[in-house]
């Protein structure tokens, strides 16, 4: 594994996630293991689903040791520093959103990259940006955050729309990278700075 | 993708899950994605069940197109159209009932197909059948609903033993798959109006 | 499948895992077909898992009929003997033991023979054994256990670790076998016998 710009974005996005997963198990009271897990599944469960999707065995996380390390150190990290952690929220909604523009992107590339359609491979990069965090509500039973709040995978969609659009207009790959993951941080900012949400719709009960 | 008898009846069964998942996402009060994601998984969870644990990767949507439009199409249908739908569960009732006798014919198939064995073939046409809509309450945080009511896998088992039956004694295709669909509804129509349901068992308190 | 020792110990944490799913069922009162579904998960969920992650598809219940007929077997026996098994509990736990013991072997052995890093296998080792659990009460809309109780799947991590360690010196793979067993069953007991849990970590509410 070279470290090219996309590297160092993986990296972080692991981070980031795993960081938030850390942080959703110890609010749920789990103990070291359990946080350790719901770290794990956070941060490589969106990788995974994709390289199972895609037929990519084995997964991504089973032959790059250096995640599992990372994981763990981090959840370590994030123990340690849990308290403090909390006042920094900010930062850490800037690193997950980081995350999940990058395995957005992950997700975008390999698609393409596997010849499938574009609607196919934005599908597949809204997937593994956003499956993780949906493992670890799962798990930590709750109904998935993503469906709550925010316009979370609406971003990971238009972000990957732009990605497929440059691709089939011949840009550079790493300009892609780069332009496509400001895009959802940015629409991912700006949304929750002015409280945007989808309409959402329900069955009314009294016809 | 050429439009047999089969895949007619497939596309029947997309809509069919697809509609039951967008209105247990409105129930939910879930956001215009929300109600996608919870179509789309609910539609095309059984198929991709199906193909991962056979090895087919890419799984059948990543490779056909039309299958996401047409969640799209039907989810946003059923947002415009919910409270007329709402009327509808009768119809929607049968749409669900064809989805899965469709879908646990084309898991028994495939599993016929790939050489397995008949019993094997059945628990994969029944996974096919169901998994999708148990997706769909675990999204939706609930106890499956294929654990509580009505004989619902049981009535996919007795149909893929039909179908099973059918191809080992060399009946063409065609028939298999018109014969083992209209038993699946057959049992469904008759199990729900007269409210037969399996026996269930737990344990005593004081024993 | 020939019969060797390993094969008689798998053979005896499915049966082990399939009661424990059946237990669980019964408890939430599913109706037979229920049971029987979550008796299946929770006895071939890791091995699902492990042969997903790995790409060794038609996974392994798929290839071997003998899984099948057993669990189903299991859930008979276990809803006629419901109450008396509550008596046995102790040796339920046993038996459950075991096949966390087992299946956490098979998934190590495997990833060891596949090449993998030696984490890696443990990793997959660790899922092998506990993901059947996890998936059955994901099913039955519980917090897995494994986040709240006992050191779980430390057990197997530890169990894992002298895998790994035994194989890299050498070992015969009966001896592996055998010992990593009862160092995982032994922990498992102590560890309930003196009340041993991990710490656990939460977030001050007021800092």
């Amino acid at each position: 594994m070279e470290l090219s710009i996309f590297n160092i974005l993986d990296i972080l996005g692991t981070i980031a996630f795993a960081i938030s997963g850390a942080l959703a198990a110890m609010d749920r009271r789990l103990d070291l293991f359990g946080i350790f897990i719901v770290a794990f599944v956070t941060a490589s469960g969106g990788g995974t689903l994709r390289d199972i999707l895609i037929g990519d065995t084995p997964v991504n996380w089973m032959q790059n040791t250096i995640y599992i390390y990372l994981i763990g150190v981090v959840t370590v990290l994030a123990i340690i520093f849990r308290n403090k952690i909390n006042y920094l929220k900010k930062s850490l909604f800037l690193f997950d959103t980081i995350g999940l523009g990058v395995f957005t992107i992950t997700g975008v590339e390999i698609g393409v990259r596997s010849g499938l359609d574009p609607i196919i491979s934005i599908a597949l990069g809204a997937m593994t940006g956003t499956f993780g965090g949906v493992l670890r509500d799962i798990l930590c039973n709750e109904i998935p955050v993503i469906f709550r709040k925010e316009i979370y995978a609406t971003a990971c969609i238009v972000g990957g729309l732009v990605f497929v659009i440059m691709h089939s207009l011949g840009a550079k790959l790493d300009v892609i990278y780069v332009t496509t993951a400001l895009i959802i941080i940015g629409i991912r900012l700006v949304v929750v700075k002015y409280h945007i949400s989808l309409p959402y719709y329900y069955i009314s009960e009294k016809p």
